[in-house]
C-alpha cells in the first residue's frame, strides 16, 4: 500500500463483543499504525449491540486520549468507501443460527461444530453471499483496500473471496498466534523466541517445525506434548494426545484436529454437554449477555478482563499486527490464509491455505515449507480441501448437488444418507439466510 | 514382448479353487495364445488343494485335446525361471487369516472387509513381503516376464511391486469387466457395444462415461442405476444407490464404494451376517469345501458351473485377455492397474491407478481421461491413496509408525484410538506372517 | 459422434491443389465412411482454382461410380451448416504471402520457412483470425462437428482453436505417417508392422520408440539413421544426421528439427536456393501452375500421379483415417495434435501437443508416453511452446508486445533487434491480412 | 544453526584477489558476527597469491584491532573441519583456463563468456568435481556447516551440490545486490528503500517488481531504464535496452541477458576486444597483477580502493549479510540460489533457482513470487535450465553424450555441428582438469 498519513478502518460486524479488544489494540499501537477513522458497521438486528459497544469504544478512546474517531453506522457502503482496511467479524443469523449449526449434526450422530464439519458448512452457506457482497462494494468503493477476514469458517470464506472477487483478501485466525503463546509459556520464554512452521488450511494445520531460542525442538516437544495440558484453543476440549500417535505423525496437530483424530470422544462430550449446558452457542449467549451488561456500564472505559475468557484471545493482536506490517512494509512472518498458487503442489492452485507468509506493503507472500509433508498429513488435508471447494461452489451458486457431495465427502459426515438428511435440515432451517438456494 | 512360438505361464497360488477357470480360458484361447507350459505353484500348506486342482486341470486339458503341459510344484523358482507371464492369486495365511481380517475391525465397530479398510490393510501387510520376494526371483530368473497381479488388495500390492522392483507389473481386477457385463445386460446388448471410462484406484474407481452403441448414455444411465439391482460384485451387498446422490456425483461409483457412501448400512449388515453365517471367510470356506469335493471327481474334466457362484466371475477372461493382447500386440483398451506417472496429476507420480489403458506388446499404457474429475471424486481418491502409500511403506519396511498413521487416516477407521487398538490386534494375530515387524 | 447413415464434409480451402487426393481417399474408403455431401469452399481470390479442382473432383466421383455429391461454394456458412467434419487447408494471402514469409527472415539472416520461425509466425498472425471465424460459425451451425485442421502452422492454429473456441478440434499433419512409411520402407516391411512413439509438438516432435514387427529397434535404428537418406519430408532438405548426435539424443528428431540442429547449413542452403530458384513459394507456384494445367484436362478423372511430388504425401490418408476412426469408433492409435491436459507435465495444460492418441467416436485421447523425456528434448520443446503461446495471444488479440516477445524468444530469431526489425516488416507487408493489428 | 559464541569460516580459493574485501566485511561486522577463525585455503598453484593476500589480511586485522585469527593453508580438510561456514571462490585452472573458455567459442562464432554459454559450460565441467569433493569433506568434517558457493557458474555449481550431496548449500551472486544499489542510485535513495522481486536462475533472472519507498515503480522504471546507463555489472558492456522491448517484456532483464537479447552486438564487441585487448581473462590478469603488487606493500593494511574496479563489487556484503542473517536468525529477505522445490512449478523440483528468500538460522527459504511469470520469461528460463541440468550430469559423471546435448541445446551454440566442434576443443584443452572424462 502506498504510504499515507492516516488510515481508515471499517469493521463489518462492529457490534461484536470482540470489538473492545480491537479498539484496545488500535489505541496501544497508535504510534506505528495511524488509524484515524474507525467505522463500526452492523445490521439492523445488531443495532443495539453496536450502540453499546460503540459507546464503550468511544469511552476507551477518550480515556486513552487517542486520536481515533469512532463511527457507528448501518450503512456498509459509507464505512467501506475509501477504507484502507476492512475487517469482517460478522455472524449471519446471529447466535441463533450458530445454535442450529451445532444442533443439526448432533441429531444425526455427527460432530456439531461452528467451523468444522456440517456446522461449519451451514455457516459457510449463509456467510459467503454476504462476504461476496462486501467484496463487490470494496471493488467499487475501496479497490486498493485489504479485506482482513476473520469470519468463520475463515479458510472457506477467504477462498470464496479469492475466487470470486479481485479484492486483496487475507484470512486471519487466532489459532497460530495462540499456539505460539502456549509453546512460549510451556518453555518459559518470550513468544518472540518461538518460531513455528505451520502447513495446512484453516482449522486444519500441522506445526511441522518448532524452533525455540534457535534450536529445533520439534521431536522433543512432540514427546512432551502428549499428555500436556493447555495446548488447545479456549473453546476446544483439552483432550490429551497419544504419544505414539504424535511421534508417528511427526508434527503437532492443531486444536481442531481433535474433531477428526478423537472424533468419538469429542462427539460423546458434545452429546453430554448438550444435555447439561446446551450447545456452545447457548454458552456463548450467556457469556455475551454478561459481557454486554458490563459494556453498558458508563464508567467502564477499558476492555474488561472478562472478555479474554471468551475464546478469541489474541484476536486484536493478529489484526493489528497484520495491518501494521502492511502499513509499515515490515516483512515479518505471520501465519495467515492466502491463495495457494502452487506452494502446496498437492492442493489446487486457487485453494486458500494457511502457511507462514512474509507480510509487506503488498500483502502476504507465502514462504516455502522446509519439507513437503508426507501422506499422513497430505491425505486428510486434500480431503477436507476438496470438501471446502465443493462448499464454496455450493454457497456461491446455490448448488444443491455440490452441497450434497460436500457433506457426503466430509469425514465427519461421510455417507450419502447422512449427507442428504443433514442437508435437508440445514436448507430448511436456514431458509431466510440462503436466498441463493431459493430459485 | 518379443514374438515367441510358445509361452510359459507360472501361477503362484495355483492350488486356488479359481484355477479351473484360468485353465478353461487358456484351452479356449489356445489359437491366439500358445501357452505350452503351465506351472501351478503353491506352498506346503496348500499342497493338497494343489494336487486336487492340478489333477482336474490335467483332465480338462486332456479332454480338450489341448497342447498344454501342466506342472505342479512347490518350487517357486522352478516355476518362475524363464516364464513369460507370472500370475499371482495367493492368499498368505489362507482363509483363516481372511477370517481374522474381517473379524478384528468389526470388534471395534469398523467395516471388516478383505480389501477395503483395516481388513485389506492387514492383508497388505502379510502379502507385500511375499510379492516382493516373487519380484526378486523374477528379476533374476525371468527379467522380461510380466507380473499379472490378482492378489488383493490388488492396487496396494501392485504399487508395492512398482515401487520396490523393476518387474513389469500390471494389477488386475475383475470389477471393470464385471461392470461392463452388467451394463451390457442392462441394455440388452453385447458387451462389445459398451465402453466405459473408468478413473480411480483399485476397488475405488468411478465410471465417468458410459457409451452404449456409440451414444453417451452416462446421465440417463445414472438416473436408471439408482434403484437398479445387479450393479454390484457377487460378494458385495446389492444396496440401492440414491438417485440424487448419483446425479450430483455425475459418475457411477464402483461396488466397493458402498463401504464408504453407505458405511452405516453395510456395517449393520456385516454385524448381522456375523451373527447368522459368520464372516465372509467362513462362507467362502464352505463354498470351497464343496468345490474341492467336486474337483476330486475323476470323471469331472470341465470347469464345474458351481465355480461361477463364487464371486470371481470373468477372472479368467481378464487374465487371458491381457496376456493375449500383450502377446499379440493388440492395442485394445483394458482397465488395469499401472503406475500413475502424472496421468492423474492430483495423485503422486508413483501411485498405482486403475484406468483405461492401451495394451500392446510393451504392456499397458494409460489413456488420458476425457475430463479431469471434480473435487467430489478427487478428495476421496486422494485420501485413500494416501492411506495406501502409508500401507505400502509400513508393509515393505515393517514400520509401525506408518502403519498407525495409515489406519488413523483411513475413512473407515479415522481416529487415533481405533487405529491403535486395531493395529495392535492385527500385529498380534498375524505374527507368523509379519516377519518384517519382528525386529 | 452419434452413428449416422450419411456424412457431410466441408473443406475450407477446397480449391487447393491437394483436393484431388482427398477426393480419391473418400472414394476408396466409401464403404467404411459414407460421405455423401462434400462441400468445397473457397474465397473469391480462389474461385478459379476451386472451379478447376471441383470439376476434376466431379469427374473422379463419376468415373468411380461413387455416391458423393460435390458442392462448390464461396458461402462458407452454407458449407459448415450441419457438417460432420470440417477440414481446413486454407492459405490466407495465397502463395504470394508465403513468398513474403520466406523472404523477410532471410533478409535478416534468419531461416525463412513457412511453418517454423518467423515465417510460420507471420502465417499464424494471418491465419488464426480466419480459423477463429470458422470456429464461431461451427459453434453456431455445426456444434457437434469435428474441426480437422491441416492449416499450418498446424500446432499453433490448433492451439488457438482449442483456447478460443468450444469446437472439437484436432490438428493434423502428414509428418507422423510419412515417417512411419519411411521406416517401413527402410526395413522392407508393411507400415502396419511399424509402431512409433512420438512426443512433442507439431513440426517439433521426437520419435522416442521405434518398434518393428514387435521388436524395439530404437537404438539400432538411430545408429543406422545417421547417414541414411530418405528420412525427411519432401520439402525439407535431406541433410544427414550425425551418428553421435542421434545416439546421445536417444530419439529421432523430425525433419523440421534440421532448422534448429542444422541451422547454419539450412540457412546457407536457403540463401543459395533463393539466388537460383527463388523461395519455396516460387517453386510451389510453378508446380501448382502445372498441376492446374493437368487438372483442367476434361479427360482426366483420377488424381494425377504428379501430385505426389508436391510434398503433401499421405495427406488424404491422414484425413480419411481420422474421420473413419471417429465415425467407426475404431480406437486405433494415430499421432495428432490435441490439448495437453497434463499429459506432458512440463508444458502448460492448455498447450497443443502432438502425441499418440486413441481415436474413438468421441475424438482423440492422448496415450501416456512410456517415459518422460529428458532435458535435451524437454528444453527445446518448452522454448518453442512458449513462443507458440505468445504467438497465439499476439494473433488472437493483435498484441504487438506479445508479437515482439514471441519473435525475440524464437531460437531462429533470438535477439531483440532482429525481432523488432522482422516484426515491423511482417506487420507492414501483411497489412491487408492483419485487421487485428490495425486498431 | 545452533547459537555459538565464536565462528569458524573456511574460504576455499582464499588466495583470490577478492579476499581483502571479505576480510574488510568481517572486520566491520564483527559485533554481529563473531568470526574468530578464518581459514584461507588454496592449492599449490596458488600458494604465492595466498601468502600475499594472507599477509595483507593479517595486517588488516591487526590494524583494525579485530579478534580474528587468519590461517593460511594448503590442507583443505584442516580448514573445513568444524567450520560453520565454507565459502568457495575458486577457479580451477586459474585465469589461463578462463582465457581458453572465452577463446574457444569465439573461434566458432559463438559468445565466449566465463559463465554463460560454452565458456561457462567448460568452467562447470572443471569445477563441479572439485566442489563435490569439498562437499564430501564437509559431510564428514563439518556436517552442519553451510556451503556458501560463489564459484561460477554459481547456479550450475550450486545445483550440482544440491543434487549430489547433503550439504546445506546456498549459491551467491553479487548481481542482485548490485542491481539494488544501481536502482537506489538512480532514484537517489538509500538502498534500504529499494525492494526488488527477482525471479529466475543465476545470471538469468528477471526483476519483475521494483518498489521504491513503498511505491511500485516497475512500469515507470522500465520506461526510464531503456537508454539509461549504469544498469549493468562492471564486466558486462553497458549496451542500452530498447524501450519497446522492455515494456513488452514487463520486467527488467539482468546484465547477462544482453548475451541473449543482444547476442549479435555482444559478439561483435567480443571479437573486437579480442583483437585489441585480448580476452576478458587477459584483462583480469593485468588487473590482478597490479592488485597483487599493491597487496605486497607491507604498509598497506586496508582494502585498496582499486579492488572495487574489478567487478566483484558487494561480494563481501553479500557473503557477510548471509552469514550474519543465518547466525542471527534474522529472517530478512535476500536473493540467493536454492533448490526450487516447486516454487517455480515450470522448472524441475531439484533445479537451483535464484529468488527472494527469507534467511533464518535454518538457511534460505524461498518466498512465492507475486505472479507467475509469462511465457516470454518462462521459455528462455526453461531452455537454459535444461542446458544446466545436462551440464550438471555431464560434469558429475563425465558423460560426453550429455555434454554434447547440453551445448547443442544452449541458445548461444544451438546446432549439432557447433556443439561437437566446441566440445572437442573443450575436452582437449582442459584435459588435465577433467579426470571424469578420461575413463
Amino acid at each position: 500500500m502506498a504510504r499515507k498519513e492516516q488510515l481508515k478502518v471499517a469493521v463489518i460486524g462492529g457490534g461484536s463483543s470482540y470489538t473492545p479488544e480491537l479498539v484496545e489494540g488500535l489505541i496501544k499501537r497508535g504510534a506505528e499504525l495511524p488509524v484515524k477513522e474507525l467505522y463500526l458497521v452492523d445490521v439492523e438486528a445488531g443495532r443495539e449491540k453496536l450502540e453499546i459497544v460503540g459507546a464503550l469504544a468511544r469511552r476507551m478512546v477518550e480515556k486513552a486520549g487517542a486520536d481515533i474517531r469512532i463511527h457507528l453506522t448501518l450503512d456498509r457502503k459509507e464505512a467501506i468507501r475509501g477504507a484502507d482496511f476492512v475487517t469482517t467479524q460478522l455472524r449471519v443469523g446471529q447466535l441463533e443460527a450458530r445454535g442450529r449449526d451445532e444442533r443439526i449434526p448432533l441429531k444425526y450422530g455427527c460432530i456439531g461444530q461452528e467451523t468444522t464439519g456440517a456446522g461449519g458448512f451451514a455457516k459457510a452457506l449463509r456467510t459467503i453471499p454476504v462476504i461476496l457482497g462486501i467484496c463487490r462494494e470494496m471493488e467499487e468503493l475501496a479497490p486498493e483496500a485489504f479485506l482482513l477476514n476473520f469470519t468463520n469458517p475463515a479458510g472457506i470464506v477467504t477462498e470464496a473471496a479469492l475466487k470470486y472477487s479481485r479484492v486483496r483478501t487475507i484470512g486471519l485466525c487466532n489459532l497460530p498466534i495462540g499456539l505460539r503463546m502456549q509453546i512460549a509459556e510451556f518453555y518459559g520464554v518470550d513468544a518472540s523466541k518461538v518460531q513455528l512452521e505451520m502447513v495446512g488450511i484453516n482449522h486444519l494445520n500441522w506445526t511441522t517445525k518448532i524452533v525455540v531460542d534457535g534450536s529445533d525442538v520439534t521431536a522433543s516437544f512432540l514427546a512432551k506434548a502428549a499428555g500436556a495440558k493447555g495446548l488447545t484453543m479456549k473453546n476446544i476440549s483439552d483432550l490429551e494426545w497419544d504419544g505414539d500417535f504424535l511421534r508417528s505423525l511427526g508434527a503437532l496437530p492443531c486444536s481442531y484436529h481433535r474433531y477428526y483424530y478423537m472424533r468419538d470422544e469429542m462427539l460423546a462430550e458434545q452429546l453430554e454437554d448438550l444435555k447439561t449446558e446446551g450447545t456452545r452457542a447457548d454458552v456463548v449467549k450467556r457469556v455475551e449477555a454478561e459481557l454486554f451488561e458490563l459494556y453498558k456500564d458508563p464508567d467502564l472505559a477499558i476492555k474488561p478482563p472478562q472478555l479474554e475468557q471468551r475464546g478469541g484471545a489474541y484476536y486484536s493482536e493478529v489484526a493489528v499486527n497484520l495491518m501494521s506490517s502492511i502499513y509499515n512494509d515490515r516483512k515479518d512472518i505471520q501465519t495467515v490464509n492466502v491463495r495457494n498458487g502452487g506452494l502446496l503442489p498437492f492442493l489446487p492452485d486457487d485453494a486458500s491455505i494457511e502457511v507462514n507468509c512474509v507480510v509487506d506493503a503488498e500483502g502476504a507472500h507465502p514462504v516455502q515449507p522446509s519439507n513437503l509433508v508426507g501422506p499422513e498429513i497430505r491425505g486428510l488435508m486434500q480431503l477436507v480441501k476438496a470438501y471446502e471447494e465443493l462448499t464454496v461452489e455450493a454457497a456461491a451458486h446455490g448448488d444443491r448437488d455440490k452441497a450434497l457431495q460436500a457433506l457426503a465427502l466430509h469425514p465427519l459426515v461421510g455417507t450419502a444418507d447422512l449427507a442428504r438428511s443433514i442437508l435437508m435440515d440445514i436448507l430448511e432451517e436456514n431458509k431466510p439466510y440462503l436466498p441463493q438456494f431459493q430459485s
